[in-house]
């Protein structure tokens, strides 16, 4: 049975649509189990049953506000910091929060640990599609990392491919380069020098350079980027959508009873619209390059999101997807290791 | 009476749109005068009459394939180079064309020639805001550089200032840094330099870190960014306004009867929203730090876009944004020289 250790104080509106998203996940998924860090009393209270759910108490809490690495280093009875100590523990298989990012990130990178060789684990988040037929795309690092390295990038391009055949079933799924052209010359330093890395790679599904325009357009299943650009693209993208829809509800506001009328008839269109863009059927972000699923939904999250994360979180931990990608990391390093020594020219 | 260079065979539509484009500026503007490069045969047949323009036959074409500086070093007697080289010896003022961006970002360096202290000018753009009073806001460098260093951001901070103030006419613009959080401590390596050297100069009116995701809700007037990160956000929010317009319009072809003809009623309402989110009125995007006006419209340019986009740079020529600028640049670079003497201790 896999057991979710999970922040009940994160988030906007925690720990009650916390504790709802929860009892739903537990009564959906019979091989689930959770443990629940916060404030023992309220969650106690907020509970309707505690089937497969143990309610850890902790005192502290880490708010959007504090500083994430020094409040992880020091808040260490806080619901976060508990909830990281029993991944590392082996207690819990996957760490699940609605709270602060910096801070989930820092305890993701501090106390559950890194991947042995992944220097820099990165955030992968999951976006629409308008065209073509599996609905969404994978963007990492959509942030975890301001500065980036191009063995960075590959890392990300392997670690994303793992997620896409593991968690989302995609077969051989299409990697991208985000960059400013799609021709093979073009690109900054950084994403030149990451072309190639990958580019060299047979086991990827290499289909090139990839542009921001084109991202919601089926171009591929997995887009590379560095944290700093792959952040403004997630944040573009949705502050596009949401201006635009919003434009619309002005201009309908605003076009008379005509244009109400025209509304009124559209209102299951609109919803269908607002339902394929929502993110919150995709889960959370993840942070690829964790020694266990480390995931975050955002703050604002409803009891639907904390469920369809924690269904997320399940596939991820029933797929096996950090082993897998750990033991061919292992052999692939192995690999180079015995290479490079053959390479040495003998004395 | 200003003198405007045109790449007349740049574009997809040219030289049909581009002719009927400076027809319709030449005839608002009587200030303006036009100098024509292209196949003149095929302009003479366009052209109603040649007040105030100057056809001069070019017998190459650079095309939207072409490799940019090779084509603008070895095509001399192309449209794009012909008309770069009449702005470079001061026969004409600016340097407009549809074609060819890379090319026209090489013919701007290479030919025009940069502002002296501006080692890497910058592509400004403009995109729709949805709330506040302006419309727009400007976004650079949006694409010209992939590699960007602190003090070229610095540098954007300062062209995007004089633009907003001299074309646009926005008293004391508003100014942010591109950034991944918008709190002063967030950023990558180049931001937080950036953001201090911005910051340092009391000449700015700097509103500090913005999102992508709100920059169409009025933060700020111009928006600074490396040239990778701007053209990813821009791309972003291009793509992402036609991939929503796109679903919209999908849901409504399947939403039966009702929702077509709740569509039809809402009819002024989307050309309304097109409207608005429609960039060529603000005209095109301009090579900041080049010693002229050096603008390029989107390749695929109705005689309408041409049109706005030599209204814009009427404006720039007149109200003397490139003069006022390399001035107030000149007398800056001296006051550090000369503080920079100052310190040096006597010996």
């Amino acid at each position: 049975m896999m057991k979710i250790a999970v922040d009940a104080m994160g988030g906007d509106y925690a720990p009650k649509t916390v504790v709802e998203g929860v009892e739903r996940a537990r009564d959906e998924f019979s091989d689930t189990e959770y443990l629940l860090f916060g404030d023992e009393k309220q969650i106690n209270g907020l509970l309707k049953n505690k089937d497969r759910i143990t309610v850890v108490h902790s005192s502290e809490v880490i708010g959007m506000n504090d500083e994430p690495v020094k409040a992880v280093r020091k808040k260490k009875d806080s619901s976060l910091v508990m909830a990281a100590q029993a991944v590392k523990s082996g207690e819990a298989d996957a760490l699940f929060s609605c709270g602060n990012t910096g801070a989930l990130l820092a305890a993701g990178l501090l106390i559950v640990g890194r991947i042995k060789g992944i220097p820099r684990p990165g955030l992968l988040s999951t976006l629409p599609m308008v065209s073509g037929t599996s609905g969404s795309f994978n963007l990492l690092d959509s942030g975890a990392n301001a500065d980036s390295k191009p063995e960075h990038l590959y890392q990300y391009a392997l670690l994303g491919k793992y997620y896409a055949e593991n968690v989302r079933g995609i077969q051989n799924p299409r990697i991208g380069l985000l960059n400013n052209g799609t021709e093979p010359h073009k690109g900054s330093k950084l994403t030149l020098e990451a072309h190639n890395l990958i580019e060299a790679d047979k086991s990827l599904n290499f289909v090139g350079n990839v542009e921001a325009r084109d991202l919601m357009n089926d171009v591929c299943d997995v887009v590379v980027a560095d944290g700093f650009t792959g952040n403004a693209v997630l944040k573009a993208i949705e502050g596009t959508a949401s201006a635009v829809m919003h434009l619309l509800k002005d201009s309908i506001m605003n076009s008379g009873i005509s244009g109400k009328l025209g509304a009124l008839m559209l209102k299951s269109t609109f919803k269908d619209i607002k339902g394929r863009m929502d993110q919150s059927q995709y889960g959370g972000a993840v942070l690829l390059g964790a020694k266990s699923p480390v995931v975050k939904a955002h703050g604002a999250s409803d009891a639907k999101t904390v469920y369809f994360t924690l269904k997320q979180i399940r596939t991820m931990v029933d797929g096996r997807m950090v082993e897998d990608f750990t033991k061919y990391w292992e052999d692939l390093s192995a690999k180079k290791a015995a290479e490079s020594d053959s390479d040495t020219p003998q004395k």
